[in-house]
Formats: structure tokens, sequence, C-alpha cells
């Protein structure tokens, strides 16, 4: 029997997307409701957020745009949404309350945009792509938590809508290291590059200094 | 450290969906690129496959909606699309080829509803969401292949545009186990009951049963 | 030469909507910035807005879903969408300002939802539909403003996304006259049932006798 | 009481919309069904397609997409959608027939995308969104059929999606003039410059020599 590499080589994966020349960085979830430990929903990601934030900090002074996104529901999306019944700990994710508000060491500024989600991606039910377009971005890279849920749906939805993604491995977190590394696997194969932030870092200056 | 089990428990993840009254199913991707090993994208699927004709013939006999999918590209999408260029074993599933007919062993019928989808997800690019609804369909009932990859990527979007979701386990095929075992895994945690066709087979029977 | 209206009931359109049993109702855009006449932007709506909470008032003590739209923008959301390069006026709408708050006269309780939308439509952007299918929804009553803008593209996108379409035409306000009736007849003819507002209101009460 | 203008102009509507640099074109439903008189939703429409064919040739001479639209359903879609009990002549336009054929007269070649649609609008269900934002296109003409209907809803999508649109007033086809005139002036206030066929085949000529 092959290993799986050869087969997923043999089937054409894990091939290398595109660079193109119009990035722009969303930090998926890095709210106090998954970074604040004292929250069950939470884990410890303060490594991610700070290697997170020399990518954010780069990317605003190069004027290249900076997305957050958060979940927030009102009280009939509660009642109305399937996810919060299979999920139920992401019910605590209300309008107003702290846990939706972005971590302030991740250096959000005032004027960065913020998407308000409703699932996992924060493609769904928002209008991420329309801007993307708008703004004539071609390349997305795809920070924050946790990787095997809204990182992994962000990332699928993003090559979905006709971007290029790359996903620096450092800054994103996640609950348990068994699912963050088979989804970095997954993502990696089928859907976007996973290299280091520096990696990143390194390619945002080169397309600043062609400026 | 608690283990990862314990922080699911503890986060809210891994409760039972909801069964509603009104089921589909969707077949993903049971088309020759993906169930003929003569081609490079393809693995045995063959276990699956009968798996999910039994409950597809239930299905059908019981006036319960079947769907199947399929990727098929024209031309101007293999230049166009990113996803692509990442996974460019898929750029060989073109319209009019028989790598994108739906194989003959899962027991299709002229009228069952085919979706041509152009990346992972049945949901994305399609009108899946908006026939569901507009059949009063709430359960949506996901098979086919590869876990991974499609039916991964069916599950997330089903339940973020509103249904419940049932993935039978041995309805779904995969190229490797590891990655069949761990997005199962995730699946089973945050958007879907992962179950048994037989599971699935005895809830249809009594929705039937009380019409 | 036939008349419009032979051609087409020829056409096979103009027929009547099923009405469903389990309603909504979407108030769109009674926000400030087109209610109140001291904005450029908006006209006098009064008596579409008195119309409206009627049957707002009525749907929450039946227990039906009470939603609210308003636009409202974030910085770089100006900068990126070309909707704000044709329609400069909507880039006024700014998040924090007043005049995307929903109109007092409305009668919006705090526990309504309220749909941030971001184009015409309040379902482009936003996660209208899912809300919708996941509470099992199947006919949308549609009201607010304008008639030939959001109005129109939010009806147009709910027949779309499965739902059947209500629309009171006295609950519909606009600037001008002609484009108000234009559109009237276009979304009659081919989308929803205009009616007026005490034929939706006798429905609502037969569907909450029923319960 | 100020005119309609006035009113449209203080309101900010009726800007010119940037021309980009990377244009498509879209030719919406000039299918057999709307094109040929024989059949009760169709009129006659032969300038409208000629002026169309005069713009999708010289665009494919000059390498730039051309997108054609049909709609055509399967038997389940036409029991699911809501629309085809409002607009039922829709109805009649099944996969396997000619009338969802793309009328000869247009020019269309083999290797144009055909979007199949389910809806009024070319984006709602389809892939075209992903399509032009993997393409890098920031600017889509949308001609076709018919105005009032299909044209409109695509129109509003595409700027809502984050593109600039142009819509050649002469090759837009419709079943009556009253409801015709009235959408183009919706356009062209509030969504995309209505211009002559003329004024866009001369923006393509100057992209082109620009190359």
């Amino acid at each position: 029997m092959p290993d799986q590499d050869s087969v997923y080589q043999l089937a054409g994966f894990g091939r290398s997307v595109s660079r193109g020349s119009q990035p722009a960085i969303i930090v998926v979830d890095f709210s106090y409701g998954f970074t604040d430990v004292t929250y069950p929903t939470a884990a410890d990601m303060s490594a991610e957020i700070a290697a997170t934030k020399v990518l954010t900090d780069y990317a605003r002074r190069a004027e290249m745009p900076v997305i957050y996104s958060t979940i927030a529901y009102q009280p009939w999306e509660i009642k109305a949404l399937p996810w919060l019944r299979k999920a139920t700990g992401m019910a605590a994710l209300k309008v107003g309350t702290r846990l939706v508000e972005i971590d302030d060491r991740t250096g959000k500024q005032a004027d960065d945009t913020l998407i308000i989600k409703h699932g996992a991606s924060a493609f769904q039910g928002t209008n991420l792509a329309a801007l993307l377009a708008g703004a004539g971005i071609d390349t997305l890279v795809v920070t924050g938590a946790t990787t095997s849920g809204c990182v992994r749906a962000t990332v699928v939805d993003a090559v979905q809508n006709g971007f290029n993604v790359l996903v620096p491995r450092d800054c994103c977190a996640d609950r348990a290291v068994a699912p963050h590394e088979a989804n970095l696997y997954d993502m990696d194969q089928k859907y976007a590059d996973v290299i280091s932030s520096k990696e990143v870092l390194s390619w945002l200056q080169e397309l600043a200094d062609l400026k």
C-alpha cells in the first residue's frame, strides 16, 4: 500500500499556490471568548497572537488591509441556528459581552475592519468576499483560532471564492495538538500554502518594496 | 494538561444535533474521477458506495430527495480558479469526460438532482441551500468522498446554512486513513452527528412510518 | 401589438405565491438615514412606518420573528465597495452614527434581530438566508424602504433563496412615485404577491388561530 | 415638490462608476426560451442580440472573458423552488430542451463559459462571483434579457459582489417597453452606468490598446 504522501502527490495535491500582488490579512476570532482561559471555550493563544501582531503591524504600515473577525450572536440567532445545538459553547458569544471583543493584545486599531460572523467561516453570511473583490485583493493571509475550526473553514471558503491563501502556521492556535496538526496537513495539501510567519513577512516586505 | 475530549466537552462541543422531520440525502462526488482507481485522483470506494446505496434506495422509495454532486469544469474555470493551482489533479475533471459522471454502482436515477460543484463544498457556488430551503428540508444526510475534503466542506456549509447534519461514517470514503479519521472526529465534535448508516436508515424508516 | 398584461399573462407571470405556515417579517432600512427628512438620502415615510408597525406588533405577540435591517459601513468598506462610488449618498451611513439607527417609530424591540447589510439586498453578505432556513421559515413578508432599491433587491433574493414572498404595498416607501409603482409592478408579476397590509394581517391572524 | 431627478441627485445617486482595467462580458439568458418567439416566454430580441455580438466578438479577440448564462431546471428543482410557482412560465426551461440552449445568433463559441442559473440573477446559486474574483476581473459588462428581470437582478448582484458594472442599453431586451425603461432608469441611478454599446466598445478598444 503506497504511503499517504505518495497518494496525495500522485493525485496532484500539495502544489504551491500563486502569490498575488494585492494581499490582505484576516485574523480569525482572536476574541476573548477564544483567547482568555477563564472561559471554557478558550485556550492559551499568547504566542500565536504575538506572532500574528508582527504581521498585522507591518501590513498596516504598508497600507495592506487588516481584517478581524468575531462571532457575536443576537438572541434569535441562538434559537434559529442549528450549529449552536451541536457546538453549545458558542452560544455564550453574545453581542455586547466581553467574549466577543477582539483581544487587546492583537493590536487591532479602530479603523481595522471587523467582520461579525455567525458560523465557522469568516465568509459564510458575511460580505468578506465582496470586500476582497471590491478592493482587488488576490491573496489572503489567514491567521487566528481555531486551526481545526474557524481557520480551516475560512481557508476553504477563501480559495473557493477565488483567492490564493497563505496560512502562517505559527499564527494559528487551537485547543488541542492533534486536530491542529491534522488540519494544517489538510490545508497544506488541498487549499493553501502553510508556511512560517517569517516567510509571510518577507513576502509582504518584497511587495511593499515594489510599490 | 487535560485530555482532548475533556477540553472539547468543557467547551460545549460534541452535543447531539436535532433530528428534524424532513430529510434529504446528498451523495458527494461518487464520480468516476474519485471512484475508479485507474485515475490518480481516485481510491477504492466500493464498500462506501454500497453502504450509501442502501440509504438512497430507501430514501427514494420513501419520497425523500436524493441529490448527487460532481465536480465538472469548463475551460475558463480551470484558468480562473486558484484552487486548481493548489489541487492540480482536480483540473482533470472536465465537463463531458467520464471522470465527472456519477458511478453507476451508486444506483443514481435519472430524476435525482445532480449538483455541479466547483470547489470542495456542494453548497459553494451552487443553489443547494435554496433548493433545501424551498423544499422545507431540515436535516441533511451527507455521504460520499472524500471525507477530509468535499464531505467535510459540505458538512460545514450545511450546518452554517441552517440545516441539521448527519454523517453515516461507513458511507464516507477517503484516500488515506489518518485524514479520514481526523475529519470524522472534527465533524462529530463540531458540526454533525457521525453515526452508522444503520442508525440513519432506522431514523428514515421511523419518519416514513409517521407519514 | 398585444398589451403588456397579456404578454406577461401568456409568459406565465403574475401567478399567486403559496402561503406557507411559518412566516417572518423583515423591515428593510427604516433607519433615520432613510426616514428622517433632514438627511438628503431620506424621504417622509411616516405612513409606511405606521402601517408596518401594525404588522410587526401583531407578529411579535404571535411569536413570529420580526427582523430589521440597516446599512452601516466601516471605514474600509467605504473605500472597497464599488457601490459607494455609484450611490455616493450611501457612504454617509457609517457605523456609530444616528443615520444607521432604526427609527423609533417602528416600535423595534431590543430582542428583534438586526441585520447589518452592505448593499441593496438584506440577503447579500448577511446570514439572513441561514437564519430563515434554520428557523424553518417558509414565507417572508418584506416591508420598508426603498421600494425601488433595497425592498426590490431583498424580494428578488428572498424568492431566489427558496422563500415565498409577500409585499404589503402600503408598507413600502420610496423617494419618488414612478419608480415605486414600476417596481411594485415588477415584483407582483415576477417575484412576490403585492397585496395590502390588511390582507397580510388577516393571514397572520389565521395562522396564529391555527396554533 | 422637487422633481425626481433632483431628489436622486441630492441623495447622491447617478454618479459615474469607475472603469477598471480587467473587464468581462456576461450575456444573460439569450437562450431560445427567451429569444424564439414561438415560445410564450420569448420576445423578438434580434437587434439586441446583434448589438451584443459586436461586443462579444471583439472581447474574444482581445482575450477578454465572455460568459453566457441560461436558466435550466432539473425535475426536483421545479418542485422545490418557490419562484416557479410565481413565474410559472420559467418551469418550461428544462435541462435537455431547446429552450435552454444559447441562441446561435449570439455567436457563442464552444470555449465560452456557460453559467447555469436557477433564478433571476446570474450570481445567485452559481460560482460567477468566484470566477470573476479568481480571474482578477474588476468590471462587468451586463447584456441580455430581460432588462426588467434577469439583467436587473444580475446587475444588482454584480455591484454588491464588488464589481463595477456597465450596461449597454441597446444590448438589453425585454418583453415590454415600460418595464424596460423603468429598470434602465433604476440601474443607471443606483447600480451601473447605462451607456451605449458603442461607448462600451470604445472603452474595450482603449484597454486592448494599452496591453
